[in-house]
């Protein structure tokens, strides 16, 4: 039946059979995607009936429904006309795990990180009021994704809004447990109204509804558990300017289609609390839904096996962190709901006291360790370079311009791959380094992060700043170990490849093809890539061709810190720029991706042997020679 | 009895009389010092009670007391040393209109942005108990900052902060009048709730205050005004995990007092809901808080005149964008609780459909702008440079990637004078343009501002920045009406000062007083700033020196952009960068803070004389030629 639905209206005339049997459908088809090509998984089986009775109850793209954190899209992709090539999900060329505009009328809005869809909504339902159109707005989003503020500053600015539509998937549970005290004041609501009051309410409203309205009437009087899932009124919603319906079974379609009507119905904009489990219908998921939240490939029989994380930069800092930690009771780890992620477990389970998962809160997580610090903490704010966006203003105004002593651990940084152009990690160079104060280190291996780690916390003043790939060390590499140092010379010639961090195994590679083909140049790998020391710029003065090479946005980036200090000190020399030139990165696997940019160690090669062309046998002459 | 405090301590054995006293003078000085030096003023006299109260019950700096948007410390300062050097406060050199921890142990936390009290508390109180001390944190902040996600996430993770006091002070009035639904859910607790059931609860908790107790009990049931301040069971903020108190007076030293007392004895983190006025003291204030929020000098007796922004960037911004408006239906306007300072009083009054003051929260206006952008409208977002820090995320995120458009008017830009390191508008040029699909335009005149307006609304794709100086054009280059183009060079020589916006002005007159000193230099003043045009670039190489000079920080500036570009092509010649250089730029008037980074015309001269000295009576030569 799901591989027929070549848009939303091939729904409408389904019935409630049908459609119960189509999300079994859409279940088996994500399961076997996700299986094979990895990606969202529990969050996406979680919303299959909402996704169902959203596209059946409106009219997509006219009526908007916009998805937070878009991960949970997979189900609106296979209803609105990508079932054909939903196997290519995630993959270079192929349909965004996301939603994304430019790949469908129905995804009408970007998502890729957290909260934002509620103030997208906010907008989208302005303009159709503007335009005095009828079509309604339809938001759905995550008890996890309420723990950002840029949710709750939608939610204040709801006011005559009564085309939209928020639905509150309540899932207890975002990317790591959720925490925090909103989630329990949702979470309450289930429980603590008197059965009769809110029988009556609920009766005035479906009253208003006519036909469902007398079955419905009747079937609640005879379920008692069905009449906690009612109409509550809730002082905070109500006051928020919310019709607010409560406790809907989000694999219900019945419920779901009931409450879609109510909101329809109301006057005001219309916030419903819906219930649903994450993984629903794969018993591994629904038992393990942290485990399947974002998953590698793996085998649908045997499930996930639970390597996350091992063997990589994530995992070194964990154990590093924890040693330190040990040692030093100061020292405390603050994590936005990637607890996981960041490979903080262990020092959760080790120091629950020190540890803080303080929900999807990256303002609130610099500001908290700005605090903790200014009060003799030493705090380390482990979390995802695209993420550490969310924090620009809190990183500047409340830690560098006192210059705390926190650390910034930038997992994550550089390309991450098949999420995409929403969570590349390649604008952290470009925004810390324009903070005074702000030091950033760029280990290129395992044993310069466990050096830099140290040095960061015990020898750096101020505002530190680590930033280290997602995944694993390069092996040809990971002999290095220049902590202590700011940069190393590797080589002897008058053209230098200069690069940091995950590229240093590249230039290497670079190096010898290049040594090889009878082009001798050097290697700078840079450690301390902000501030710019002036050793670094009395190095590089010597070189006659810099070739820069940075996993990075190209504009504030740190080749345009150097060649500007170079230039004033007098260089003369020949520059070469390479990094991610006004443009977004799109999906595709990591190496790949930098393969697209120029950023690989072939590239590397090719750029230099196209720049350096030898003409006779004793002499390297350039193309393009300056002065 | 004010000039005789010297720390809190000296408050320790005053009577209740003698604080009341204490207040009254408290507000003479404030009012005197702020007519003189200017400042913020209404919310300053609101909180003079608080502060005395907080001093007087509790021990700073031991205890911390942590003000949000620092502006409200005034009273703050007078009590902790600071009586002396008062008269100071904004000046060059002096005291700041904000906390400072540079400036006193008693300012433990900087605070110049709005709504991150809470989260830096939940620091300070999570190290206090970590470290095992008994000490108290204390954050005061305003309903208008509660508009700000941050405080809500940081209300989010209060849990087992025991330590941890809020005073939320409710004055019915953020910078601009508070908007939204979780202020008119405050605003609710002081009616609804029936007496008899709170006086129970306030008895109830009265009775664990030995002493105090029976007398207040007393006098509560004496009073059926003070029945409605009462302990108030609110779900929303129990759930959060709070112990709360609603309806103090805040100009009560009495009723501080006791509310203080109740929180000392909580075993929760406790809420206090105060209720003050802004202004308090002043009548002209208590009238038109707005207007006497941020004042320049006046006089006492005959008040501020309402001159806010009459020949300013902003004033005209705001007169422009209405003409807009008024023959296109599309546009609109939105700004983040500063419609007045933003010049978007008439566009109010006018246009009152398609304009949204949202409150202080500029993640969810730029999202915002963003949904209504991509949903047909014109949205125009108009913010102070430093606010819009706030924003990169949801900018990069949700605006740039699938390149909406819609246009931020960031007021403002550059050097803002007395606010000092918090404000000054000196970073968007990094953020901004380390953003894809971004343009950015930088008027250096009012003429430029509105046809640059309409440059960006009708003739440019995708998201566009405009930035402007605070206050009035410089009349010398009044007569340039340079939008439609992306640069002009004014003069012929070998040498080029290259600025933007604001500085354009000191360019001209450091190129007439080199002209004078015999040596000839072109002047090239940029228009589009981002992203750089080739025919720029090209212009550029034909020089043999460049100086550019930039009002904004220097790491990532468009100085950068420009020379590794240049470079690239093989420029040789000489490079000069004058901007922000890895600092904080302190409080003082904008001319002489431009004269400290060497940004005013004088200095400009002055560097390039230096660097050209006249050998011959036909050739200029250079110092450190390069090449």
């Amino acid at each position: 039946m799901l591989s027929t639905i070549k848009s939303p209206d091939d729904l409408k005339f389904f019935s409630i059979k049908d459609l119960e049997n189509l999300c079994r459908e859409i279940r088996s088809k994500i399961l076997e995607t996700v299986s094979c090509n990895g990606g969202h998984l529990a969050s996406n089986l979680g919303v299959v009936e909402i996704a169902v009775a959203l596209h059946k109850k409106f009219n997509s793209p006219n009526d908007k429904i916009i998805w937070d954190v878009g991960h949970q899209c997979y189900a609106h992709k296979l209803l609105t006309g990508r079932f054909d090539v939903f196997d290519s999900i995630r993959k270079k060329g192929g349909i965004s795990g996301f939603t994304k505009p430019f790949e469908s009328e129905h995804d009408v809005f970007i998502s890729g990180h957290a909260s934002t869809s509620l103030s997208a909504a906010c907008g989208f339902a302005r303009a159709e009021i503007l335009k005095k159109t009828s079509n309604k707005v339809i938001a759905v989003i995550g008890d996890g994704a309420l723990t950002g503020g840029m949710a709750y500053e939608a939610l204040n600015n709801v006011s005559d809004l009564n085309n939209l539509i928020i639905i509150l998937n309540y899932n207890d549970m975002s990317i790591s447990k959720t925490v925090g005290g909103f989630s329990r004041y949702i979470s309450n609501m289930r429980s603590n109204q008197a059965y009769i009051s809110t029988r009556v309410a609920m009766e005035e409203v479906l009253d208003k509804i006519p036909l469902v309205g007398e079955i419905a009437k009747n079937k609640i009087r005879d379920s008692k558990e069905t009449l906690k899932k009612i109409v509550y009124k809730s002082d905070f919603f109500t006051d928020l300017g919310f019709s607010f319906l409560s406790s809907v079974d989000g694999h219900n379609l019945s419920e779901l289609f009931q409450a879609i009507n109510w909101a329809n119905q109301t006057d005001k904009p219309a916030l419903i609390q819906v219930f649903t489990k994450k993984g629903k219908g794969y018993a591994k998921a629904e038992n393990n839904p942290d485990l399947y939240h974002g998953v590698s490939p793996f085998n649908l029989k045997y499930g996930v096996v639970s390597s996350k994380n091992k063997n990589s930069f994530s995992e070194v800092f964990g154990k590093e962190l924890c040693n330190l930690a040990n040692k030093d009771e100061r020292v405390c780890a603050i994590t936005a709901a990637m607890e996981h992620g960041t490979g903080l477990s262990s020092f959760r389970k080790k120091f629950p006291n020190r540890f803080f998962d303080i929900g999807i809160a990256e303002q609130h997580a610099v500001t908290y360790a700005a605090g903790l610090g200014a009060n003799g903490m030493l705090p380390v704010f482990a979390v995802y370079s695209t993420f550490l966006q969310r924090s620009y203003d809190q990183i500047l105004h409340d830690a560098a311009i006192q210059n705390e002593h926190i650390l910034l651990c930038v997992d994550r940084a550089g390309i991450v791959g098949e999420d995409g152009e929403t969570h590349q990690g390649v604008f952290d160079t470009a925004f810390l380094t324009s903070i005074p104060n702000m030091t950033v280190y760029s280990p290129c291996n395992y044993s310069e992060l466990r050096g830099m780690l140290n040095r960061a916390i015990y020898k750096t003043d101020g505002l530190v700043s680590i930033r280290y790939p997602k995944g694993p060390e390069d092996a040809l590499v990971s002999g290095y170990d220049d902590f202590d140092c700011d940069y190393r010379l590797i080589g002897e010639s008058d053209i230098v490849i200069v690069t940091y961090g995950r590229l240093v195994g590249q230039a290497i590679r670079a190096q010898k093809s290049l040594i090889n083909a009878g082009i001798n140049v050097a290697v700078m790998k840079i450690g301390k890539i902000c501030p710019i020391e002036k050793s670094i710029l009395c190095e590089l003065m010597k070189f006659r061709k810099i070739f820069f090479f940075e996993e990075g946005i190209k504009r504030g980036g740190i080749g345009e810190h150097i060649i500007s200090d170079l230039v004033e000190l007098g260089f003369n020399g020949q520059w070469s720029l390479t990094a991610i030139d006004n443009s977004f990165v799109p999906q595709s696997r990591v190496y790949s991706a930098l393969e697209s940019i120029g950023l690989d160690y072939k590239s590397m090669t090719e750029k230099i042997i196209n720049n350096c062309v030898k003409l006779g046998s004793d002499e390297v002459v350039t193309v393009n020679e300056r002065g």
